[in-house]
C-alpha cells in the first residue's frame, strides 16, 4: 500500500496515518519526493482494504499494490487449473472444450434432440437452462425444478454433463448430485450470499462475467466461491455493457489472455450472449478460440423462431455442425484440439 | 411493434411474419417505403416481446411502441404515488424526504448516537446495513441477525422508520413487520427472484438502480415487484458505472427528471455512493434536490475514520447539520419542503 | 513514480530500470514488500512519462504520483483564476455567468431577436454557433463567415460578449478581434493542432469536456493550450457518453466540484447539450448551479421546432426567463449572484 | 420515419406534424395503435433529420427506419469495395493484407531497418507516424515534414506503401503524391473539416474509429468523405473505451462482422492500440483475423523499450515473423491469404 500525502499534509497529520498501520501490524517507511510525502506499507496490504483512507486529513490518494484476490492468483498457484468434470478436464493445456444445448428446457423432446446433436458432434457438456433470469416479469421464466428433471434424462441417455444456471440459493438441494456445473449467470456474478453457497459445495461453479464488471471484480467474485473451499471454478467471459447500440453486448475478446494471465483459473467465452445475434455467433467463437479461450458455450436450437428464449442468438444444429470444423481448425492452430 | 424488413425479403417471409403475428391476437398492416417494406402490428404489443423476430428470415429491425412495463408507467397512472411508511411519506408533491444514518450498524451505541443525530434534525428515517454486499470475501460482512436487534432498538427509542438492505430470500421473516423500509441494492437490482419475493410482501421496497442498468431496466426490475402486488416502490438513483475513473461512480442527476417522467413512483437519491467521497456529498446532494428528487439517503458517521464500511463516503453530524440548511433552502425553490 | 517489479523480477532487470531512471536526473530508492519489490522515483516524475515502462523486462505496473498536467493544476496555482472577458468575469466568487444564445446562427432577424432576450436579462454573454460540427454530411453545417458577420452586428447593437464555435485553424483570422470567447467543441477537445493554435492567442478559450474523455484528459487539453502561453481557459462539462439511451448525454454533475478541486480554472456547465432535450434544461441547469457551476451556457430559440440546428433542446425566452429566476435563487444559496 | 405520438396528443398537434412532413416531399400514413397513434413517413426520410421533432408538441418518439448513411451502405453497393493501393488490394475476397512498422518515424536507421523486416516479411504496406497526436503537450510530437521525408526514403528503397496519419488540412499539400494510405486517426474521426478535405482527395483514406464512437458514427464520418467524392475508404477499429482499466481500451471484435454487414467498405484491425500492450497484439491479431478483418495494422519496434512512442504495444522483429505464420495459418480456415 501506498499512501501519497497532500502537498500541505502536516506533519500531526502524517503521525496518524502511520500509527494506525503499524497498529495493524505493517511496518512503514516514508520517503520525500519534490512535490509530495509519500509513506510505503509493508505487509499484507489486502487488511488494510476495507481502511477508510481517504476520510483521514492529509490524504491525497491511497494505491494498493497487491491485488485484491489470493487464492484464484497466479501468485498463489502458477500452473494453470484444470477442472475434472466427471473425467472430461475444463482448462486442460492439450483441449478446449465446447459445451453446447439450448438457451432454455422447454420440453422432452427438444432436449432429447439437441443432447443427441451434442453427443453426434462428440462433445461432453450439454447446456439448458431450467431457472431463467428473464428481464421481464411477463416472459418465460423456466420449466424450473421439472426443467431439471427434463435435463436428468437427457443427462441418463447420453452421460453429457450437465451445465445449468442456479439463481436462488434456496434451489441448491435440486442442484447437488445432479448438475455437473453450477452455472452462475452474469446478473448474479455479485450475488454474495449465492456465491457463498456455492462456495461450500464441490460441484464445479461455472461464474460468467457480470455485464457491467471489470476483471478485478469477476476475480474477487471467484474469490469469495475459492474462500468457502471450493476452487472448482470456471470463468467465463459473455459481453459487456458499453455505449454500442448495434450488439448487444460488447464481447471482450481482451479479457481471455488478460484473465488468465491474472488467474490460474480455465476462461470459456459465450459468443452467443456476447453479439446476441446467431449470424455473430461463428466469428466471435472463432475470435474467442483465436485468444487462448479454454472452452467456449454455445446456444444451439433446431427452431430458433420458436425458441421460448433468446432464440435470435441460437445456431441450428447444421451450422453448429459446420462451426465445430472451423473451431477445431482454429483451435489447432493455438495448439489445442477441440 | 414496428417490423422492417429487409430490402430483399420475400414475399413468403413477410407473409410468415404476419401470419406468427395475428396468431398472437394481432392486428397487422402494411406499408411499402421506398426503399423497405414496413408492417405495424396493432395491440398490445408487450405480448411479441419474448418472440424471436431476428430469427425469421427477411427480418431487418424490429422496434417496440409501447415500454416493456405497464404497472409502474405513467400510462398506467398519470398522479405521482406517494408511498406511506407509518404516517410519511415518500413522494408526496410538498415534501421532500430525508433518509439518513451509517453505511452499516456496528454496535448499540454507533446507532444510538447517529439515530439520535437523525431525530434531532427533524427526520423520519434512518438508515443502516446489516446485511452488507461486500467486492471482498475477506471485508465486513455487516452484523446480519444481530444488527437488525440493533435497528430495532433504535426504532423504539426514537420511532424513526428504518430502511434496510435484504440480500436473501430466506431472511424475509426476520425483516419483515421489523423493517419498515426494505432496500434491495445494486447489485440485486436483477436479483428477480429476491424481487418477486419482495413483490409478495406489503412492506415499501427502496429498489436502487444498478451500476450499469438502464433507467428502463430500473423500471422493469419495479414492475417484477410491482406484478407480484406490491406497488410501494421507491426508485434510487445512485451513480453509475462509466469510464471516468476519478469519481468512485457517475451521478446520473439526468435520470431524476426522466424517471420521474416515464412513471409514478417517487425518486430518490443516494449522493453518498454515487460520488464515493465525503467532500462530494454536498454538492450531489443539492444537485438531486435542484433536478427534482423526492427524497435523499445520506450516510453520516461519527467517525468515519474507523467506521467498519464505507467510512470514505460518510458525512460527520456537523457537517451533515449544515447541510440540511441547504438541502431546506435549494428544496424550497423548487417548491417543496424538506 | 512507483515501480512495483514481478514477483519473480531477476536483480539484472531491476538494476537496468534503475539505471534507466537515474539517466534521466531522478533519484531511485528500493522497499522490499514481503511480495513484491517496490521502486520510487523522486523527482518531476512527469519527465517519464513518455518512457515504456511496460515493455521492460520484470515490471509489473508503474504507478504516476503526480498529475500529468502542471500549469492548469491546483498545485501550480492555488487561488481561482478568474477569466476577465471585456470587462466581466468568468470564474468570479461572488458571480456566476450564464451564457445564452441560439445552436446556430441562422439570420440576421433570429440574432437580433435572441441578443435582445439575452440581453433584457441582464447577461453579458451571447452565444451562436458559425460553424457547425455536425454528425451527418448532409445537415445544415452553419453560415460560416457570413455567420460571424451576423453575430458581430448583435455585438455592435447590444455590447455582448460572443461565444463562437472554431473548427479550423485555418479560421483564427477571422475569429481574431471579433470572437471574445472562442469556443472548442467536445469533438475537437483532442484536436492537438487546434489547441496549440489557440494557445498562441491572447483570446480566452471556452474548452468543452469530449463526450468520452476523463477528467484527467481535459485537463490535459487545457495544458495543451496554456503550455503555448494561454491561461485564459473556461473549462465545460457538457455530457459524457454511456450505456444509458433516454438521454443524449449524461449529464457528469460531480465533475463539477471534482474539476474544481484540481484546477484552478473556471468550471461551467452545458445542460443543453447534456440532455438533449429542452424539458431536462431547467432541471440540469438548477442541479449545475447547486453543485458550484462558475456559469452555464444555454440554448435558446424563439421558434425551436424550426431552428436550423438542436431545436430538440432550445428554451423559449418565456421559459428561459423563468429559468433565470430560479437560476439566481439557488446561486445564492451557494453563495454567488448570477 | 415513424412518428409516435402521445397517448393525449391532440388531432391539432397530429396535423400540424403530418403538414410539415407532407411540405417536405414525402406521404404520410396513419395507424390507430391502442394505446398511441403512430405516423409513417414515406419516402427519403434522411431528408428530415435535422427537423427538430421532439419540440413539436404532441409528439412521444421519432424512429428513423432508413441509416442515415448512402453511399457508404450495402443498400447502396451490395458486392464489397476493395480498394487498390499501387496495385495491392485491401479488401480483397481473397487476400488479407497486414500493414506493419512503428508508430512513429524516428530516425532514418529506424525506418531502415524496420521496413527491411517488413518487406522481408513479403507485405506490402509500411507504417509510421510523423505527426503524432499525443495526449500530453510535453510528449514527443513526431518529427512532422521531417518524418515523411524518411518515410520516402524508405518507400523508395523497398517499394512499399506508406500509411501515416494527417491531423491538419494545413499539411495537406506534405501528403499529397507522397502517401500511399492518409490514416485519419481516432481523435480526428469527427473532424469534420478534416473529413471533407480528404473527400476531396483521390487518396485512399483509413479511417481509425473513435474510442467512444458507435459503429454509425463510423460510417457517418465515412459518409463525409465519400460524400466529397472519395470512395477509397478503408475502416479500422481499434478499440474503444469501457469501464475495463486493465487494458488501455476494450477490443470490439463484433465489430468486424457487424460493419462489413452494414457497409461494402474493407474493415481493418488494430490489435496494437486496442490492447496497449506487446504481449495481447498476438491473441487480438487472431481473433480479428478469425472474425473476417480485411487486414490488419501492427506496430513493430526493434528497440521498444527506447521508442518514442507507445513502445508498450510494440512487438519485435522476431516475435512478428512468428504471429505471421499464425496469421497466416488462421486466415486460411477462414477462406484468405495473408
Amino acid at each position: 500500500m501506498i499512501v501519497v500525502f497532500k502537498p500541505d499534509a502536516t506533519q500531526d497529520q502524517v503521525n496518524q496515518v502511520a500509527e494506525l498501520v503499524t497498529g495493524m501490524g505493517l511496518r512503514v517507511h516514508f520517503n520525500k519526493g519534490t512535490e509530495r510525502q509519500i509513506m510505503g506499507a509493508v505487509g499484507d496490504d489486502r487488511k488494510l482494504q476495507s481502511a477508510n483512507w481517504q476520510s483521514w486529513a492529509g490524504v491525497e490518494q491511497v494505491i494498493p499494490i497487491l491485488a485484491p484476490y489470493k487464492l484464484v492468483s497466479r501468485d498463489f498457484q502458477k500452473h494453470d487449473s484444470s477442472i475434472d468434470v466427471r473425467g472430461e478436464k475444463i482448462g486442460a493445456k492439450d483441449k478446449m472444450q465446447v459445451i453446447a444445448g439450448p438457451c432454455s428446457v422447454e420440453n422432452v423432446e427438444q432436449m432429447m434432440h439437441l443432447s443427441d446433436v451434442v453427443k453426434t458432434e462428440g462433445l461432453g457438456f450439454l447446456r439448458g437452462g431450467a431457472y431463467k433470469p428473464r428481464t421481464s416479469p411477463y416472459a418465460f421464466q423456466g420449466l424450473e425444478s421439472e426443467g431439471l428433471d427434463i435435463l436428468m434424462e437427457a443427462k441418463k441417455k447420453t452421460g453429457l454433463r450437465i451445465v445449468t444456471e442456479l439463481m436462488d440459493p434456496r434451489d441448491i438441494p435440486l442442484f447437488e448430485g445432479r448438475a455437473d456445473v453450477i452455472q452462475i449467470g452474469a446478473r448474479n456474478m455479485q450475488n454474495f450470499r449465492l456465491l457463498k453457497e456455492v462456495g461450500q459445495l464441490k460441484t464445479p461453479v461455472l461464474l460468467k462475467r457480470g455485464l457491467a464488471n471489470t476483471m478485478k471484480e469477476l476475480l474477487m467474485a471467484a474469490e469469495y466461491i475459492a474462500a468457502g473451499g471450493n476452487l472448482n471454478i470456471i470463468l467465463c467471459e459473455r459481453g459487456i455493457r458499453t455505449f454500442e447500440p448495434d450488439t448487444r453486448n460488447t464481447f471482450d475478446v481482451s479479457a481471455i489472455p488478460v484473465l488468465k494471465e491474472k488467474t490460474h483459473l480455465p476462461v470459456i467465452a459465450d459468443p452467443s450472449h456476447a453479439g446476441g445475434r446467431w449470424d455473430l455467433v461463428e466469428p466471435l467463437a472463432l475470435a474467442a478460440v483465436a485468444a487462448g479461450a479454454d472452452g467456449l458455450i454455445v446456444e444451439i436450437h433446431h427452431q430458433p423462431e420458436k425458441a421460448l428464449c433468446d432464440g435470435d442468438q441460437a445456431l441450428k444444429p447444421k451450422k453448429f455442425t459446420k462451426l465445430m470444423e472451423k473451431i477445431r481448425a482454429v483451435a489447432k492452430i493455438v495448439g489445442r484440439d477441440a
